[in-house]
């Protein structure tokens, strides 16, 4: 099958994104695994596969798959870079796409200055949602790791974050605390662990480190969870500018029960042919 | 400026391959760079670029390029891959290639299952241009290091190895020892670190901790570093077969001043376009 396609980047990270509008797409696990290997394939953090609506309310369907070939939930850099290349190929011309994934309808929005905006749903704090054995979610909770105490912020936006405040986020032990963090004993199912530096109310500098992954250069919900937990330390006003490894990312939240607004960046890299 | 580029590898080793003969390129290190990056680029090891030769006895020109934008010397991978693009983008129809490099003229040439043979040269054992500050080289020599003594040969293929012979290739301590190896005081220049399980006197596997990049998938010239010691250890014959992570590399030397001749794939993965 020759496939045409095109690699994207929201902040750094990528995309490979198929039009199974216009073609006909059915691929297996490994054929999944293939495309998204950096040396034997194209190469990229997810595939992000634009389909025809199921849903008549909807204008597309949106599946993403991760490098090992498993279909996944949400993901706030994939969307936006949907969002771009719906228009980039002329799909088409409206600027809110309501748009079908595996958790429902999203409405993501393609502002004038080529940014898009993201609803990434309300935070989290219930500790059997996210989930935490280590008792009620508090706006902050120590941490022991490594016999060291650690203030974490705990939220879930989807998935699971600790987040904590360091003094200057490139000298943080990202490499060493980061797993310790996420095998923690109290995170059933692991936890993605965040380090925010406050530059002030509404600049921040942020290192995730991706439960199953390690250090990534950008990680949307981590964008979003170490905003939220800001905010309700009562160090952040929103919107705030976050700036990653992977470009810079502004998240506005209206606390509590409200959703969380993410705007950035969604970057066409080249499109391609490939054989499989 | 538009580009047309097509993303191949050698045994896992991987290249951007870009047509400098049809299309007029000129890059700057930072366009370099961009193209080798594999979040914000295309993604590759190297960028090979091919081009009309100066010489008259030449059919083309050869240029390679480190992901960090640097020129740099043969790399016995990407030789293959050349040959293979040249051919399949029609810029040429003879099997033996006479190419300009860096280095000289080399002569690759594509067999009739579709690999490639490159000459590699003949490999050095002397010191002096290894560079190897701990005495005349021998066969096999102990290198103490972590309070190990290994046994070592140690040869240069353009760029200096140090090869050992272990029982399991797959269980070797390569994250442990290599970069211990590859900053020993005897290397002045630092060296690769080999790890070869003979598997009988025509088969080998190999894992090669690469000087300032760790391991990788296959190294070329690590490939005919092994083989060459294991013959000098009278434990080979030629030619071998090198099982590597990257894929396999049949590796013939006829002893002492005789070229070393490196036979295997060279795969094209993709074509596309890129705005740099």
């Amino acid at each position: 099958m020759r496939l045409k396609f095109t690699k994207m980047h929201g902040a750094g990270n990528d995309f490979v994104v198929l039009d199974g509008v216009r073609q006909q797409i059915s691929l297996t696990t490994e054929q999944l695994r293939l495309l998204a290997d950096r040396h034997f394939g194209v190469g990229c953090d997810q595939i992000l596969l634009v389909e025809k609506a199921h849903d008549a309310s909807a204008d597309f369907r949106y599946r993403i798959f991760n490098a090992d070939g498993g279909e996944v939930e949400q993901c706030g850099n994939g969307a936006r870079c949907f969002v771009r290349f719906v228009h980039d190929q002329k799909l088409t011309n409206k600027a809110e796409i309501v748009v079908e994934t595996h958790n429902g309808l999203i409405r993501p929005r393609l502002e004038a200055d080529g940014r898009v905006v993201v609803n990434m749903g309300a935070p989290v704090f219930d500790a059997a949602r996210i989930p935490f054995s280590g008792g009620t979610i508090e706006v902050m909770q120590p941490l022991v790791v490594a016999d060291q105490t650690l203030m974490v912020s705990i939220v879930s936006m989807g998935n699971p974050h600790a987040v904590q405040v360091v003094d200057d986020v490139e000298r943080a032990a990202v490499e060493v605390l980061g797993p310790l963090i996420e095998h923690h004993a109290s995170f059933p199912k692991r936890v993605n662990a965040g380090f925010m530096q406050i530059m002030d109310r509404q600049h921040i500098r942020l290192r995730v480190y991706e439960r199953g992954s390690g250090e990534t250069l950008s990680c949307g919900t981590g964008a979003c969870a170490a905003v939220v937990s800001g905010i309700r330390r009562g160090l952040l006003d929103s919107p705030v500018s976050v700036a990653t490894h992977g470009g810079n990312l502004s998240i506005a939240w209206g606390g509590e029960e409200t959703p969380v607004l993410m705007t950035g960046p969604a970057i066409s890299v080249f499109s391609g042919e490939i054989n499989l």
